[in-house]
């Protein structure tokens, strides 16, 4: 069974496990306060071109995004997300747990706009009921979304004008980030991402690492005391060093950037393999995950060989699945995918 | 100006006021411990015709919805409403502010179905991603519904079914539950609800009382420590006497009937005349929140004379305002309205 | 049974009272938003000297306290109290509740000193291990204490030094303000309160209100959406006017003052009485409430008429207790207590 | 320089890391549903002989503790530690963060004893005013303590008794639970461990894994769900395999035993020496962490080949330091310090 299921099925990219193994001996501070990490915090914000934003590393998503909503947010304040957000469908209810309300938009291809956040932004604080709603205190948006689309740099500075119109700061889950910046309609580049979003992160669990997130925080209104956060919600790896080996690894060079483009140049392929055959896409994704229309016999037939993540049932007789590649992904493997969606 | 906007715009009952002066030397106990608490609760329980339920009370709704809840979810539960659900979107996150997250299901009229409770629950539970997803853990509904309308026996009992099958309970906010049970179409009593509902309120705010909410636990799983929930959340009144001297005037006889036939009857004259002059009504409501459709100009006119809430804007030449009556509305106003519709 | 076991066990102040029945059939808007709130507002900023101070009403103690400092912590700060503090003791775990630590010093007779304060903000604040401790982000105090202690000017204007130094907020809980300020020994006036701390609150729930806090935020920075916070944690009452209605009456002209020296001056009888018999005080309490330390005899012979408070068991024969006065205490019934005090 | 700081310097135990690289291109299934993990779980439950106990692996101590203590407690309950304990001190608040107390109990050792806790349950369960105050819902202990002491078999089995009789779970934090295990006068087993507690975890960071605490819940009460809270509370590894990898090599024969003897055995050389040497200790600790009180010129003598973690001042001229040993330290380190400190 060749799995095609999600992009962290496998271990750690070579060159970072290589690290590891050459640091293993080493004694180093804990906490994150040692040098790997700080170099790695040097290379990302030279990548990201934003020497004065502050970088901290976590272990997981969920926990990122936590820390992170948790610490801009005041107590009778909000997040603004998607409906299809990550925060809002995947993660047990973590934003909720620390007292906030996710304001919902509704969204079928996981991006959310300018105009939307505007009117929800207008509606809660203008409201002659405002004193009874949740009031809007951050924007959140994933970049690639769950649905595997992206954001333009078009899209992405119209939200931060309407961000910055409601003195409200804007924020990127890029769990995948490196998986968008690939994708062939991408305009956007990490130093455009620093210059529109207050805070937004790189994952590392899904492009690489063993797992490990960067958090990039550019406004300078939402540092202050960060790491105490990371502490208190359970994110302060003690052997830090573990996450400032990855990430100065995957940021030296261009590592980050190539395992992204090996992966969304598999995807591509498998994407046109399904349209040459005549299927459909369930949303037009660019990036590492694809989501089929299957018939039913087709998909039975997939199953033989390849596993891939139930999406959702489109209607009797068709499911879409979720197919990811990663930067792990054989070249053979999505060959022989290919050559056996031709034979359906 | 006659204020229509509200169901609070008043103090208090008289025969209530009467007792709170005729008792106000005595010397009491604290915290709901004293007699007039004690005799409320028999009231309410002999109501109900639920003796081995359990009443508490409390001071104000949102306080009361909060307090439940956060005492029945556990942390990574949720709660089910209808997406009008007062706690959805009137409570400035309060639920949410416990650490749990509302699970809303779509309405237009205020109600929800026991078959839409069921797809949400089966998709919550049985997910492949169950894992990832907040877990429902009671159902909330609103009778009246904030858009003024009721639920049917019928209706109630397949939600209770419904509730059962998952075993998840069901709440019921009475905030107006008086006004829903002088419904002309209503066929739903106290001990109905006390058979149903694992737990539901008495509001009294709104019906007669300064304030107070008194709930009623029928489900004994339910009932451990709820006290101290109470204290926890500031919702343990020092004087906790008033609320009983207040409950166990409104339930010592019928005045909590009475004072809700009121409303309702001046509802439905006010209902009676919008629709004879042929406007059309937002909801189909038969309690005392009545939702008219005003074009600029009638509610131009009537604005004049009476004040009532905005509710929203349908298009550019209508709005949809509240008109609530309550225990307080004086005949002779509802009439003056009635007229001054007529003449529109 | 004359009961002296706590200031809540009556209704209203008479004057109260009146101004209720007075005004019960009005009309006016809810949520604090009606001329009553307003006028209670401008007599209490008049009376503090404090014209740009924010007055807020609440209903209780405990809610008061929860909705204060959980909107002026962030996440990872606790805040610093007496051991003997009510948010310590005697609140269930609200504060918690609201996910804040309570960092205690040690205090026998209730009160914190400057020099206290100091310590432990500099444990926190300088030491290696700092990422680890709860950051301290406000100053609790109460006047009086819960052990019916006073804080002098010198020791507030101490306290609020070291506040300024370390940039902590300091916040008084008055829940029985007025008998501190009628404490002979007392020489502290509500504008200097005003001045010193950054946040405090006015009791009326135990000086002839039926309930009621009033919250005065006097630092600009601790100003910013309290009303958003008020109605989340269910301390938004919708006859708002019920509280402006209280509080107009008790600080319009001088009856919290008044009021409370009369408590005061009752419970120094009874200070007296017990001092002259030889008894022992637990503290030096010169407000209204006492705490003599009784042999098992006197005790039960006083309980005959009268009912206190347990306090605590001090060793096999004798039992500390609480004595309250109040705005409603019969001076006749003082003078009873302290002839049969005489008698014992 | 010699790092004795802490026993988190190094990256992972050899063995650990061999199995990692042999399996890195595996593809896995993600958050612990890996075979892995269920191997990982096999061997764990058999060194416990707890066949029926569930087994979770979360990623480090504060998160374990956050989300076990999260888990069992109800709102308006607290748990009750020694002053000393990690929950209480080191942790940034992130127990109360989930919004509970930390009801601390004096201890100088680091240990809390039977009778210690059932006074404090019998004064929050009978107290007259048990209803303001937080109920005591689960004991926590560490064994080792945060000051290296350790428990013993009677002494674990009169809490037992103790929490038994109030129906309270016992937990215990084994971040170091395998030094403990190994000190010279342990007479506790892990099956003595599974029997007594309700819940513990075994500590893997500190004891040669690169990170990874296994949770054991005994108690069939605390098994519901705990899945949905390791989600929520963001301790669910995507590459969950990583935690199954390193517990299955840890537990499958005896690594998890013989690096903890590794540990303890050295700690007790230094022990000896600075006993030999006349050195007063601060805590009587036969685990792997040691904490001499060594005069100024002392300290700054081995300081410039060692670094030990600061503990306290305490006083004018001494210091306490902590000096760990771990599955890293190098025999020839110890017998140089050990040489170095007789020279002093």
């Amino acid at each position: 069974m060749i799995r095609f299921e999600n992009d962290y099925s496998e271990g750690v990219h070579e060159q970072i496990l290589n690290r590891l193994i050459e640091t293993n001996q080493e004694q180093t501070t804990g906490y994150g306060t040692d040098e790997y990490c700080e170099k790695a915090r040097f290379y990302i914000k030279k990548a990201c071109q934003a020497e004065h934003a502050d970088v901290h590393f976590l272990v997981g998503g969920t926990q990122t995004n936590t820390t992170l909503i948790a610490s801009i947010l005041r107590p009778y304040q909000g997040v603004i997300s998607a409906t299809t957000g990550h925060i809002a469908t995947m993660e047990t209810g973590a934003i909720e747990a620390t007292g906030h309300k996710i304001l919902t938009l509704p969204s079928d291809n996981g991006k959310i706009t300018a105009s939307q956040v505007k009117e929800l932004c207008s509606a809660h604080l203008e409201s002659p009921a405002a004193i009874h709603t949740v009031q809007p205190g951050l924007v959140y948006i994933s970049n690639p979304t769950e649905n595997g689309t992206n954001y333009t740099k078009a899209e992405l500075e119209e939200l931060s004008q309407v961000c910055g119109h409601f003195n409200i700061p804007l924020m990127m889950d890029g769990a995948r980030l490196g998986y968008a910046l690939a994708a062939p309609n991408n305009d956007l580049s990490l130093p455009d991402i620093a210059r529109f979003c207050d805070v937004f992160y790189i994952g590392g669990t899904k492009i690489g690492a063993l797992f490990g997130e960067a958090a990039v925080i550019t406004n300078d209104n939402l540092k202050k005391d960060f790491r105490y956060m990371i502490k208190q919600k359970g994110g302060m790896l003690a052997k830090g060093r573990l996450l400032g080996i990855q990430f100065e690894t995957l940021f030296k060079e261009n590592l980050y950037e190539d395992i992204s483009n090996h992966a969304v140049e598999l995807a591509m392929k498998i994407r046109e393999g399904f349209i040459q055959k005549g299927f459909k896409l369930r949303y037009d994704s660019m990036s590492n995950q694809q989501f089929p229309i299957l018939p039913q016999e087709a998909l039975e037939k997939l199953n033989e060989k390849y596993s891939f993540a139930f999406w959702e049932k489109l209607d009797s007789s068709h499911t879409v699945v979720r197919i990811c590649t990663s930067w792990a992904t054989k070249k053979e493997h999505v060959e022989e995918l290919v050559a056996d969606i031709m034979k359906l």
